[in-house]
C-alpha cells in the first residue's frame, strides 16, 4: 500500500507556487455593486446594488466603508456563522492607508490581517486564508475588499466634481464590495461539491517601465504574465485543466497584451480566458472606456458571477488572477512608473 | 511512550492566537537608521545609518524605498543567502498604497506579499512568515519594513519646511527600515541558540474613540491591551516566562496607559515591560516629545536591539507586539476616530 498521496506532496511547488494539501473550502460569499454595475451583463449576479454612491453616508469613504463591512457580514450570515465563529478576517481597499478596511473591521470582532496589493490584494487574501486554514492556524477565515469610482477617482486622479475627459486606455473603478468565507477542511462535512482553495502562485512585483496611469491594463500585463507562466509550469498544469481563467482588472488593453503575449510563449489560453474588467461592463452600452478595475472588480466577479457558477454546475475549475497597480499618485508625481503584481489562485470543486 | 509534544498541540489557542509547531528562525536581519537615530540611547545597534534624509535621492520618498530595499538585501546577504534563496517577501511601510514597499519590492525577484496593518506590520509580517514556514509553503522568508520621518511628517500631518509646533503627546517618526530573514526549521541545523517565532497573538481593531493624531499613544494602547491579555490568557503565559516584554510605538503617553491598566486588571508587566518608541530616544537630550513612532521604530529596535541581545546571550525569550494606528489624513478630516490594532510574536532562543 503507498501512502495517502498528500503525505507525499510538497506545499511549496516551484519558485512561487504552493499547493494546499487540505483545501479550505468557500462556505459562503457576497457581491455588492454600484448604479454602474447593475447596469452591466453581469447585473443581476450582485447579492445587493446600492441605490446611490453616497449610500445614507456623509462621504464615499464612509460609503465604501459601510458595503465592505455589509460585504464581510453577510457573507458570515449567508455561510451560516456568527463573527466569533471566524478565525481570522483579511481585508483591503484602494484607499490610502486601507481605511475602508480597517474602519470595517473596527466594527468586527475579529482577529485582523490587513493586506496591500492594491487590486490583487483579493487573491492575495484567499491565498493567505488558505494557508492558514490548511495548516490549522485558523478554523474559519473571511476575506474582503472594497472599491468605489467616486472615492478612487478623486484620490488617484481629479475631483470627480471637475469631469475630466478619460482616454480610451482608462479603466473606470467599480463601485463595491466582495467577500467570501472559508472553512478549513476539518469544518465542512460533505464538502465535495463546495468549491475549494486548491493551489496558487504568489506574484513578484513586476515593474515593465509604463507610466500612464490612465494605461493601467499596460502596467498590470506583465505581472500577470509573470505569474501565469509560473502558474502553468510550476504545477505542471495545462489552460485546458481549468474551465475559466480570469485575471481580475486588466480591461481590454491589458486582456489582449496577456493572451497575446502567453500564445507567443507556447501558452494558448483560448476562449476560457476572459478579465473581470471585461466582462463585468458593456463597452456598447457604458462609457467606461477600456473596462472595469478597482478590488470590487475582481472580488464582486468572483463572488458574485464565478462562485454561482459554481454552484450552477456550469464550471468545476477556475483560475482567478487578481492583479494590482501599485503606485500612488506621489509616486506619479515624482515621475515614477507602475510597479505590479499579480497573484494566482485555483478554485476547484471536484 | 507518549508521542511527541508537537503532536498533541493545535497550532490554534483560543481565539487569537496560535502556536508554531515548528518554528521558524530569525537567521539574518539589518537595521538601518537615520542622524536623529543614531544619536539616541540605541544609536550603536543600528547597522548602518544613513547620512541625510535624502540619502542621494530626489525626494524622501524615494529615499525611503532605497533604504528599505537594502534593509532587504542586507538582511538576505548577512543570513548568508541570496535573493533565489527566498520564497516569500512580507513587506509594508507608512506611504500611502505602501509604495516604498512595493518599489522596493519590484528589484527584489521574490514572491510579495505587501500588508498594511500600519506600525503593526512587521509584526504581522513575522507571523505570517511564521505560519508559512511553519507549514512548508516556504523554506525561508524575510520580513522588511520601513518608516521616514520626512515622507510621514508631510503626509499625515503638515508640510515639514512650515515647522509646525507640536503637542508634548506627540511623538516622532523614527527614519529607518529594517528587515530579518526567516527559516523553516527543516532549514537549519543546529538552530538551538536561534531566536524563533513559537507563537503569537493576532490583533482586533480596536477603536476607543481618540481623534487626536497628535496623540497616537492614546489612541493605540487600547489594542495593546487587548492583544496582550488575549495572549497572557490564551497561551497560558505569565509576563514572567518573558525577559522582555516590548511594544511596538505607544511612546511614554501609550506606554504609562498599558502598565496601568494590565496592572488594573491583574497583569503586572513590571520592569521588562517597555516600549520601542521610548527606548529609540533620549527626552532629556532629543526633543521628541512623546518618544518614536512609525514602522521602523519597532522594527529597528527589533532587529538592531533584540535580536542584539539574543545573540549575546542577554535575552532568551521576549514578546514583541507591533502596535499600529489606521488613519489617515483623510479620516482625520472627516472627524473619524483612531482605530489601532496590535499584534504580538513570542520569539524564544531555547
Amino acid at each position: 500500500m503507498s501512502a495517502p498521496a498528500t503525505t507525499m506532496m510538497e506545499r511549496k511547488a516551484g519558485r512561487q507556487s504552493i499547493r494546499f494539501l487540505a483545501p479550505a473550502a468557500i462556505v459562503g460569499q457576497m457581491a455588492i455593486g454600484g448604479r454602474v454595475e447593475r447596469e452591466g451583463p453581469l447585473g443581476d449576479r450582485f447579492d445587493t446594488i446600492i441605490p446611490e454612491s453616497y449610500y445614507g453616508e456623509a462621504s464615499w469613504e464612509k460609503a465604501e466603508t459601510k458595503i465592505l463591512k455589509e460585504a464581510l457580514t453577510h457573507a458570515i450570515g449567508r455561510a451560516g456563522l456568527q463573527e466569533a465563529d471566524i478565525d481570522l478576517c483579511f481585508s483591503s481597499d484602494l484607499l490610502n492607508q486601507c481605511t475602508a478596511s480597517s474602519f470595517a473591521a473596527r466594527s468586527c470582532d475579529i482577529p485582523h490581517f490587513g493586506l496591500c496589493a492594491a487590486c490583487a490584494s483579493f487573491s492575495a487574501g484567499l491565498l493567505m486564508a488558505g494557508m492558514a486554514l490548511d495548516a490549522g492556524f485558523a478554523r474559519r477565515s473571511v476575506v474582503g475588499v472594497s472599491s468605489h469610482h467616486d472615492s478612487a477617482e478623486r484620490q488617484y486622479r481629479f475631483p470627480t466634481e471637475l469631469g475630466i475627459q478619460r482616454p480610451p486606455t482608462a479603466q473606470w473603478t467599480v463601485t463595491g464590495a466582495a467577500a467570501c468565507v472559508l472553512a478549513g477542511s476539518t469544518q465542512i462535512a460533505g464538502a465535495g461539491a463546495l468549491p475549494k482553495v486548491t493551489c496558487g502562485t504568489v506574484g513578484r512585483v513586476i515593474d515593465m517601465g509604463i507610466k500612464d496611469p490612465y494605461d493601467m491594463g499596460s502596467a498590470m500585463a506583465p505581472a500577470a504574465i509573470d505569474t501565469l507562466l509560473s502558474h502553468f509550469e510550476e504545477l505542471g498544469k495545462k489552460p485546458e485543466d481549468y474551465d475559466w481563467i480570469l485575471t481580475g482588472d486588466l480591461g481590454r488593453v491589458g486582456r489582449e497584451i496577456v493572451a497575446e503575449q502567453l500564445a507567443r510563449r507556447g501558452l494558448d489560453l483560448g476562449e476560457r480566458y476572459s478579465d473581470c474588467g471585461v466582462l463585468i461592463y458593456d463597452p456598447a452600452r457604458q462609457d467606461v472606456h477600456a473596462g472595469g478595475s478597482g478590488l470590487a472588480c475582481g472580488a464582486t466577479v468572483f463572488c458574485g458571477h464565478v462562485l454561482k457558477a459554481f454552484q450552477a454546475g456550469h464550471v468545476r475549475r477556475v483560475l482567478f488572477a487578481g492583479t494590482g497597480a501599485l503606485h500612488s499618485p506621489t509616486t506619479y508625481k515624482q515621475r515614477e512608473s507602475i510597479p505590479a503584481v499579480c497573484h494566482a489562485v485555483s478554485i476547484e470543486a471536484v
